[in-house]
């Protein structure tokens, strides 16, 4: 018999029928592995952590080792594209980030075409990474998407308007709507040039991470969600990349198979709250990941082995990618992903 | 001409055609109104105010005098509720709630038939305002829901396995079932009690909030909201209230229909992120409820208009109750509510 050597992830992103889903985790290669937290204390800077090549590889391949995931993630910060535009960032113990005052958006364009090589070790991490991985696994990239990334960036000019970063960028997005959209199209510049160097550096998949699309009313949704998306798929092919992408517009899947219809993805990631039926009405128009829920991988017991075999049932038929809803977790059991794992059949 | 006295409120939830939406707004008693903080700063201790009918009642009726909204919705809160089951609850100033340890829940069983009468107050509140109000004006009461009530009830228990009352309570549902079953059992059954003596007292309409339908996935929104909203809405009319019942399952839209369809109450709020077409698809199924954005409200100018527009003409043929998508917040100019009640003609 003779074996493929194309990951399970890349067959399905391609439409082809697999014997089970191939299976990784958002945030797989983090701290609720001792070998990360062990990893991770030798260079206590965040931003170091993952601008140190050797560092983040090992990060990366940590999890592949351990459980043998179908994919593996580079690991990396949504967060080092604002520094590559030329924002501060840094990361406060237990308070998560911070960054410093928004530089003129004229200065930040100026920097977009250079945003790949400013970040040219998330490149080399990747390099490292393909070099040690077994050829059936597939090897993703990612970058925050631009409304997420900018939720970030505005924290510190919106500020004394409201709590909360996404409360902030939001009540911005309706005061200063040409400040925000010149803002998120700087950001699809700089991504774009970003995820090339990533493909170009061996990424097999990309993926965009939306994290706050969570809340957002539908015509927001529009302008600060979708439009970027598209923009931004559209850029990315124009720099010549090929590899499919992933997208995830997290928090909302009432507009879920909206976006999957008019955003040019490969294929659409669901979040925990997504229903079953509007998950395979997705799939009907294009490959789905999720979306288990990662408070329920904590949990354990019966009803994990239960929900994952819904989501079998559900979604079984492909094309569907096994993943959780949201990041794994830091106080999750290592029995409990391989008791997923096995569920599946993965492992 | 004869003017009728039934407030548009009510016409709405009874399917007629009015010629312009009623509109309220959640939380429209609130510190946004000076009268409202320079009243409230005479009883520093939050549940005290509450339960002093006088003050809630102005509270109450401090909007209606300033804007005419075409309802009250009583001044009270939804963690009275623990409280009358033998749960401590208080507030730290800028902290928000905290409940003390949860009763054995034989104890709380034995309690439940007395929910109303320990909370007195609030039908006291609704008699006083129901007093004061124009009879073209309608009278909102209120409850959490049981799952978000227990979603701050199980925090002291669950404190030791995550972090946030969401998530704590939801890795409880999935770790002990059967005792989360059993708390909203209990709830079901006391709120309904409460429920019923607020209409006995002169509310017109009761309102379900489940502020934490948010993010939960399928499963657990069927276990958690869908059918303890129905044992309530069937508990409710067994104890013989016949006014009309507003379920909120907030950032749920995504169920929203099936919520609509399968759930007896008279009309849906929708929250902030419903898409418009879901609404409407709702408004086939019964009157709805929503849903500006808070945030827009705050920003107020020309996008503020635009937005009412934009939902009058998708929700404008009614059934529709006009509100925010969340409630309002402290700091929005009281222009923009008069910009947004004057637009909709309601001013």
């Amino acid at each position: 018999m003779t074996v493929s050597n194309t990951p399970l992830l890349l067959k399905v992103l391609a439409g082809e029928a697999t014997p089970r889903p191939p299976v990784w985790f958002m945030r797989q290669a983090g701290r609720y592995l001792p070998e990360y937290r062990a990893l991770r204390a030798t260079t206590p800077d965040f931003i170091s952590f993952c601008l140190d090549p050797e560092k983040a590889a090992e990060a990366t391949l940590q999890p592949m080792r351990r459980f043998g995931f179908d994919a593996a993630i580079v690991f990396a910060d949504i967060l080092l594209i604002p520094r590559a535009l030329g924002q501060d960032v840094w990361f406060e113990a237990g308070e998560g980030p911070r960054l410093g005052t928004l530089p003129p958006v004229e200065a930040m364009r100026d920097q977009t075409a250079d945003a790949g090589e400013a970040l040219k070790q998330v490149g080399q991490t990747l390099s490292i990474v393909r070099g040690q991985l077994e050829p059936h696994r597939a090897l993703i990239g990612f970058a925050g998407a631009p409304w997420t990334v900018a939720t970030y960036m505005l924290d510190g000019e919106a500020r004394s308007i409201g709590k909360g970063e996404r409360a902030q960028a939001r009540t911005y997005a309706y005061s200063e709507p040409e400040k925000v959209a010149a803002l998120l199209d700087v950001l699809v510049e700089a991504t774009a040039h970003y995820l090339k160097m990533q493909a170009d550096a061996g990424a097999q998949v990309l993926k965009i991470f939306e994290s706050w699309a969570e809340g957002l009313p539908e015509d927001l949704f529009e302008s600060l969600v979708l439009k970027p998306h598209q923009a931004l798929v559209k850029r990315v092919r124009e720099l010549g990349v090929t590899v499919p992408l992933i997208g995830f517009p997290r928090g909302s899947a009432a507009l879920a198979e909206r976006y999957a219809s008019e955003c040019d993805v490969q294929a659409v990631a669901l979040d925990t709250a997504c229903p079953l039926e509007v998950g395979r009405r997705v799939q009907a128009i294009k490959p789905i990941q999720g979306a288990l829920d990662p408070l329920l991988l904590r949990a354990g017991g019966l009803m994990l082995d239960r929900r994952v075999d819904q989501l079998l049932d559900a979604w079984g038929q492909g094309p569907w990618i096994f993943n959780l809803g949201h990041g794994i977790l830091p106080d999750v059991p290592i029995a409990h992903v391989e008791q997923v794992l096995k569920r599946i059949g993965a492992q």
